[in-house]
């Protein structure tokens, strides 16, 4: 049999598009922390630096990497930031600003589990920055690292195309900004805050992603409602992969003690917690209305059919006796009682709708329709 | 294909109601903790002022906030209750009581997950008053946040309708009342109590709900069971967000051995802690009763599927050979044996007869009515 | 369509009783450990004091409650026993014997979550009894408050008719059991030993009902299982809620170090924290067996099903061709092929028999019986 | 109806012996542990002692409890082992033995739950010895329990018939074996050992089990396997019962830091704490292995339903216009189209033909096969 | 009836091969931690030993395992590889390196769980390397033993036909190479991770596999897709045993503050510990996507099924008017209305073409389309 020809009919069922089925199931399942798999260097990287403290605040773009190390010692905070990872330039700046070789390590790694560390007085957070890409209704993740050191704070994205500290940047040309009179403490929290609010972002996202697939199942919009909630199982997967570490993340940042962080600066990383720990909870509030959801769906397409059924099975019985009679006194016997009677025929068209008056009368008694 | 037609006729399997389906969904899903998007301010506001000592209480109903700057210090516990919400008030009644701006925050946020903090000489709990609404059988809530400081409380509520406070006010009123004869930590422990025991008046009305549904399915009154008990599980989702987090919120109160908190009343909190507790152990026997009456439901329309595919099988297995028969003695053939004596019409309907009762011996003997 | 005569037939199903469908939902559902809903004072109450030591026994019938103030000093061991409660008599004697408010608003209120707590010198506990209705098929539960002061038990039960302590009384009089020859504290462990083996009682019986249900399911005895399977999972959680928190209250004693138990008591509460893990152990593996008693019930029954339609299905088609041929022969044209030939007649039932033998082989082949 | 002839045929699918239904369920849910079920005293008693230290070993064959008292005070390490459990034998000894009077109730309770405790320089240990019923297919238990004292062993055991200890006192009588150079707490290490190294063979014999009804399942050996699955899960209770609270037992030994324990023989235990670890883990994936078996058998089942189903509704369908055109042709109607002409019978038996060829097309480009 | 002909048919379904069935079950559940299963020596061993410092490094080929006594007290840091279990080597090289014996059994044990322990200043860690075979499409898994005392590491393998360390050779030849470097403990680290980098090169495969039955179930390349469901299902269980366990073993060495740690490898250990988290999450995500899938595949065959049902149903309804209505005209009654009418014949089939026609249109109107 030819099964390409045979599934062309059922494929509308299960395939949401071409980008969403097992592409995607290969994309969340991809895994390696380990060095051996090697990151290809970004084409271009863009690196940039805040170098600012109360009173002024002056921005750089560099063109190499090796002109940042004249901002190791000076009494401003110092930013910067590294957008586009390319090997040698990475183990670069980590070398000269202390980074154990461990964490370059981590920063040039691919899908790795968001982790905070602190090593020789840096303290170092590697989690995932989520956008909801509205075209395919997938999740994606843009892997940012941030290593807190003594009054600096480099950071390194993946995607020279966007940049997701935008927000920081606005709020750091304001002299008033509460960024610009803290230290490099208050800058790292901001960044997590950053990106912990942005996953509220991606939850609404999904939210609305997911009333659409309910309002599709209660209206029966279309036959798909299968394949999307498998699809939104697999995204709801990749929203608890990312959200889950982060909690132990922050609490980590909170429970570290480190010199780095000033006192009045812990209850704000309490405040990102309270955040991210409401974030988990919502992902698993997600995850109990899209299991709740597919019972629904099934549930209702179980009580359809059983309609159906009811009626076949109601119509072939209600029919049957007609069919019995029809054949009876279609025998071809020389003698056919009243066959020869005039009112023969009427007698058994009149059975054939007696007959079943008399049984959908016990239907309804037994409760059938 | 007319979609919506043919809906028409599903639509009242699945839903309950316009207002209970993916709306209620959305509703149940948005979320933003994040300060960007920020709450419409209130139309009205109401700030009443209660100030009292054992001796004796004034009642003040403030018409700017910033009358109640006068009460900070004296030697009344002095309890000042916002109605209504605006960004600017409260930002100024925080100010000048000393409540961290990230708390202000907090309660100008919408749909906060229940937390407590102890910052600078301040208790702060945020949590959310339920109310269950009768008409759209949905649990409602109203976001409260209660300061609690040197012999003030400070509470701000979103709703300028509905008090939730007005059994405080009356006890306040009377002069042998403990909430008079104690500090603002008690009175504090009173809204706690008061909102917490609220909690078990919406489980009640959600119970209620339940033995509705279930009678419903028992009995068959509506085809729409189904929508109800999801619509169900999304309303238990919505108790136990607002539950589970209160659990931690009061034992962080009992943990926080704050100056705030006497001895003496630390064991009103413990018994608030103990009913929080049975809340949500109530909210988990819903959920297992919910299910398990999900599972009653569909085993029950399989089983009513069962018996009407049973009978349908067997009418159509004992009509069968009937029919059979029938085309055997319609058939035109020259020579058909009996046709021309006077039994042989009678035998076939015999026949007709006959199998269906030894078919029906056989069924009976396999056990299958 | 009229419903009630409708579900007539197909209560059968899922109703077992008129008083375990959702009244028995309504029963476990109902909660109030609020003070706003007042317990209805007993009828009548019954006070007993047993007054004793190693020596002596002295049984008293109080006909007023304030009678047991004169027991509060003395050297023997005194339980006062109160049957029946009456707000009044509660606080009377609660204030007398210096057991807090809260225990006191604990002791009157109703469906109260199992809890222990130690205030101001006295052990607090709050359990409930359990029995097993043998005709309605239900665990009942009774509160049971104990109060355990130095040198004095004061105990507190709802029914005046049927009292839980009587087998204590039995070894009260005989002078040389333990509990005659230990203090107040080894009285309290008794009591709760007492109800904890209960437990077992209950238990067995719950065992014993799943057994019966067990039985009628394998050997279909009745169409009701569904709706006993589900009763059984209701009764779990009513015993899951009484038995999971006597492990917190029994492992709280343990660990409070009170003054009030002496250290050879100890060992005795620890053998009681024994059984009630036992005990919540057993609850678990009931549920589990109730669990894989659904499964098997379900899947028996779409056996059973699949069996009939099988059946129906092969009948069906064995007999769809000889409807046919008997429809071919059966045509009123003019000329139809061997219609004038002796053997027609033969060769078309012939055919009527050998297709379906043909198919019969085909589906032997197929393994479709 | 008469149910006993009714349930002849269908207990084949659910009754795997008389010995395994809900007589099974009964021995699992039975639970005694308090003191009322008294359980019978065996008929016969065996009592035997090993007297050994590193250089000599006497063994006695006692015939009157009495005998072991003279082996309390000696040098030498002593085992007592009890068989059959007589209520006044096992008073006698563990009074003069200085066994608490709890434990010894301990000793004389029926289906206790596994549990380890230390009183009064006692180290009590109590726990199930598992066999494989190899003819039932059940799980087995037969009660041991082991008290350490200073330099005794005494074990009691149900069954006087089988022995556990067996290799124990092989190699006791090596003198060279470590279990004879080493005290009495390294004989309780080789005890225990030896009745969790049996766990992994009744956990074996399980496992043989499980691939045994696997093979039947995919093999389709029998209508059974559904009473088979539900089978193993009721034995995987007993099992995990048994095995989990003796995780905590030897958790409890490790840390009791008793004297009675020498500090080279911990790292003993902590052998056996992981092999216990390990039974318990092997439990847990049999109880998925034996959910994922039962999915694929119903799975299973329902795939050949559905092409059981598909078939028959091709068929129906494709003979269903055969009929009608059969019907068309044979109505008694003066005039018919075509019932004179030579072709007529051809054509209307050869759209019999071409309708379903047609139909059959249709069919397979909508890929129903 | 003849089950095996009958089974056929059906084992397509559910056989993927014949080496991955119960066979596979077999060797999942077989276990046997304790000493009295005896591992049958390996044919060949091969012993080499490293023997290293920073400068200079020596390879040897030993013959007997007693050569490997020499280099037990040497400046050098010491790697001695044993490849292929012989009890008798083992035991020596154990005896003279003082590897306690209860290690020493460890070693020589099959099927054991990961484990680590620090006995008598030696650290010891059992687990498992895992390779996916792409033939079978099995997880399959070796057992290695690592034993790091002062100075050396003795590292034990079942397999002489792989080497699990041969990239760490690699780099021993490399003078600069990290653990050329350093001492004894790194290089035990560097196992660790090498075969924790290794899990993820397995969960890779298996992630492949996921995606490859996820691509037969959407395009139904196969009716064999529960079967390879059922087998990654079994994979998990394998590779969650072995990761799991690995969790606890790194988190305890990192816990243990062992005298043979250096400080500065620490951070190294945690970074495997970061690693092994990772594998365990992912481990937990793939069973997530597999039981998503499963519902996806159930669910999709009852959705054709569901749609043939329907148009067996809908034909079996529309023609069934036909059949009467042809039975009718076709019975033998000398009266017939209209029989002898020469419009009869086409009002006759006009009803059996109106009547389906009027059906569809209701049909229609209730969606059933």
């Amino acid at each position: 049999m030819n099964l390409t020809r045979t599934s062309k009919k059922y494929l509308r069922y299960i395939v949401p598009s071409l980008l969403l089925g097992p592409e995607r199931t290969k994309e969340i399942l991809t895994t390696s922390p380990n060095e051996s798999i090697i990151r290809k260097d970004a084409e271009a990287t863009q690196i940039t630096v805040y170098d600012y403290n109360e009173k002024e605040i002056n921005e750089h773009e560099l063109t190499s990497i090796k002109e940042s190390f004249s901002f190791k010692v000076n009494n401003h905070v110092t930013w910067i930031n590294v957008d586009g990872i390319k090997k040698n330039d990475v183990e670069i700046i980590c070398d000269y600003y202390d980074i154990h070789p461990l964490l370059t390590e981590d920063i040039l790694s691919l899908h790795q589990r968001p982790k905070m560390d602190e090593v020789e007085n840096v303290l170092f957070c590697l989690l995932n920055m989520l956008y909801f890409n509205e075209k395919k209704k997938i999740v994606e993740q843009e892997q940012v690292s941030v290593a807190l050191g003594k009054d600096f704070v480099i950071t390194f994205q993946e995607d020279p195309e966007r940049d997701v500290f935008n927000p920081i940047r606005e709020k750091l040309k304001q002299s008033h900004s509460k960024v610009r009179q803290r230290g490099a403490d208050y800058l790292c929290y901001a960044m997590l805050d950053l990106i912990v609010d942005n996953y509220f972002h991606v939850l609404e996202k999904v939210g609305e992603r997911i009333e659409e697939v309910e309002e599709e199942i209660i209206h029966e919009r279309t036959k798909r409602s299968l394949a999307h909630i498998n699809q939104l199982r697999k995204e709801l997967i990749v929203l608890k992969r990312n959200i889950a570490p982060v909690r132990d993340l922050i609490a980590g940042i909170i429970r570290s003690e480190s010199d780095l962080l000033q006192d009045r600066t812990t209850k704000y990383f309490k405040d990102v917690h309270d955040h991210i720990i409401q974030a988990y909870d919502l992902s698993e509030n997600y995850r109990d209305i899209i299991l709740s959801m597919q019972d629904l769906y099934i549930n209702n397409i179980n009580l359809r059919m059983n309609e159906v059924m009811k009626v076949m099975a109601i119509v072939t019985c209600l029919l049957a006796p007609a069919t019995v009679i029809g054949g009876i006194f279609g025998m071809n016997f020389d003698i056919i009682p009243t066959a020869h009677n005039a009112w023969g025929f009427y007698t058994a068209v009149g059975l054939m709708l007696l007959i079943p008056v008399g049984m959908l009368f016990i239907f309804k008694q037994r409760g059938w329709f």
